[in-house]
């Protein structure tokens, strides 16, 4: 770091398993891959090109090979797998993520209803090929999923072979894991703890507010989702206690 | 595009009348929309410079060059058309338009009080030397313009030479076709719609939730505009239903 | 410019002590800095490296070098000043300035708190260095600080040898000057502006009705801060009355 600040929280190093920030490209040129990269590439363990805008980036094998060779894994959003298994092709979908040299896939269903064992299965046979992430959660704000549910799926998922279950929001913040105003559902968070390891969860949290929700729960190395661009090393400082939100709070951790 | 997925609607191409996307470039520097033309430009039907921001660009005439080399026309926001009437420089603002090469105008009246005749008169005399969109509707929230009027005035606009009708909105998409919170006025939408022709009306609907209002209602072939640089792909993915928002709009259409 | 209009309010010019604008980077890339400075550095009068995101900033002596050989100042956001001194550090802070080749600081206590005779010193000390910028109101919102406190901080901080007082937002525009709505506490500007000279205070105003604000009541030479790297075009059209928002307030003015 630039300059030495004593009694910081202690940040986890890359290969990150815990305090993992993925951050979601809806579209960026290859420059602005190139840029981002270069200011950013320590704090980001992982790269979502959101949801199926895969299907109309340019230069998409170019641009995944950017992000992997500076260190960066790839890969594409739930919403896409799905759009593959609804139309019967699956089997494409694979061939997909062999071809753009995938080393990891998303498995979500919240746009489409999936039997849950189904979805294991998918998680199964996709393990074979990729590190599988599984996401948990609608994106229809009408369908709420009571805590018990959230829980049984993420530990049947883990159990099929899910390196992390995601918890939904959006782009956006909003349900799932959220209310429609934004605000987090704690109970749903707090119960969720008691039963899944914490370092098995990727929380999807794009706002401001709600990472700092988490960080003030779990700590500095809380793994967050769903992150824009611009706004991962604004990211790094709350988790940091560098920014106005969390400053208070790691300094009692650190008798100053 | 990158693989193949059965039973996409069909989008219209390049050069599109139907299915178009104007977006608003309220600053970028030339670098900036390099990379922007590279990861976008199929989805571009053409860029407007927002309102007067015309006026403070370095470099305009290159950067006008730019955009238009790479087959998207740019014209100028119609509040600067505006400022040019309301100081007595129509003719100021003609040498304007062929002095950096440009084939589209904006005539408008949102910050202006112009009698409606002639409003036509300037979109007439426009029309010797561009083609013209004109656009209906105020940026003042309190002018509340009914819809019989809006209908009025796109006729005659379009009898006058304008070669579509802009139905208003603003950069953050409120007032106009638009309520203080964003939400479509549905009746003044479909109004409009019994007696306008579809493909002669330009929705400009910044928000996501205002363009999927329009896809689901109208299409994925819509034409829509005040669409952010940053928007395009994933305005994109809601046109052809690869994006939870839309997603299961189409599959109904598509028998899957 | 790049055309003529007749009847717009004169700007100042660079470099400038009113009609001052502060723009926030809160972790561009060295291209993205080129990028910004290309179209904006003539509307640009100094640069915040927002809160501490300079601690985690790649290539930071480069990024302000850039910044600076463009004619453009560099401070480090008032959080990073408040977090070396609550750890005991301030001699670090200065030596971080010196090492750093800035020529401005910001001295505050949005988070922290502090003896207001301790921060008088504090800026007595900078000024020896640099010069200073302090900052007054809290960043948080249950503290409310009543006009006459605000006046009678500002004209001890001037004192002090303060060059000019902040008003506090915070990057979206909540707290300090502002209900959490956003919308300006008016009284307390105003009761501000009856004993504080006008072009020694610059006020926080990240959200664009906020700008509209302060520039119907004190012009388009207001002194404004926390903008955004992409609002700075946009803001310039509302101190010009450019844009829908004042495009009425400064026609009245010129007599049109």
């Amino acid at each position: 770091m630039n300059y030495v600040l004593k009694n910081l929280p202690v940040r986890s190093q890359k290969p990150r398993t815990t305090g993992f920030t993925m951050v979601m490209d809806k579209g960026l040129s290859i420059k602005e891959v190139e840029n981002f990269i270069d200011a950013n590439s320590d704090f980001v363990d992982i790269v979502k090109l959101g949801w199926a805008t895969s299907y109309l980036t340019k230069n998409l094998a170019q641009k995944i090979d950017i992000y992997q060779d500076a260190g960066i894994p790839v890969y594409l959003g739930g919403t896409l797998f799905e759009a593959f298994v609804i139309r019967g092709q699956f089997e494409d979908y694979r061939r997909v993520l062999q071809k753009y040299n995938l080393k990891f896939a998303e498995v979500s269903d919240g746009s489409i209803s999936l039997n849950h064992d189904k979805k294991c299965e998918y998680i199964d046979i996709l393990t074979k090929d990729v590190t599988v992430l599984s996401e948990v959660g609608s994106k229809d704000a009408a369908k709420i999923i009571p805590p018990y549910k959230w829980i049984e799926q993420m530990q049947a998922e883990l159990q099929a072979g899910s390196w992390k279950v995601i918890g939904e929001a959006r782009e956006g913040g909003t349900v799932g894991l959220f209310r429609d105003s934004g605000e987090v559902r704690q109970g749903l968070v707090e119960e969720i703890l008691t039963k899944i390891p914490e370092e098995k969860i990727l929380w999807e949290a794009p706002q401001k507010e709600q990472q700092v929700w988490f960080v003030k729960l779990l700590g500095a190395n809380v793994n967050l989702g769903n992150i824009a661009t611009n706004e991962v090393i604004p990211l790094e400082t709350i988790r940091l206690g560098l920014r106005g939100d969390t400053f208070d709070h790691f300094l009692g951790d650190h008798q100053l």
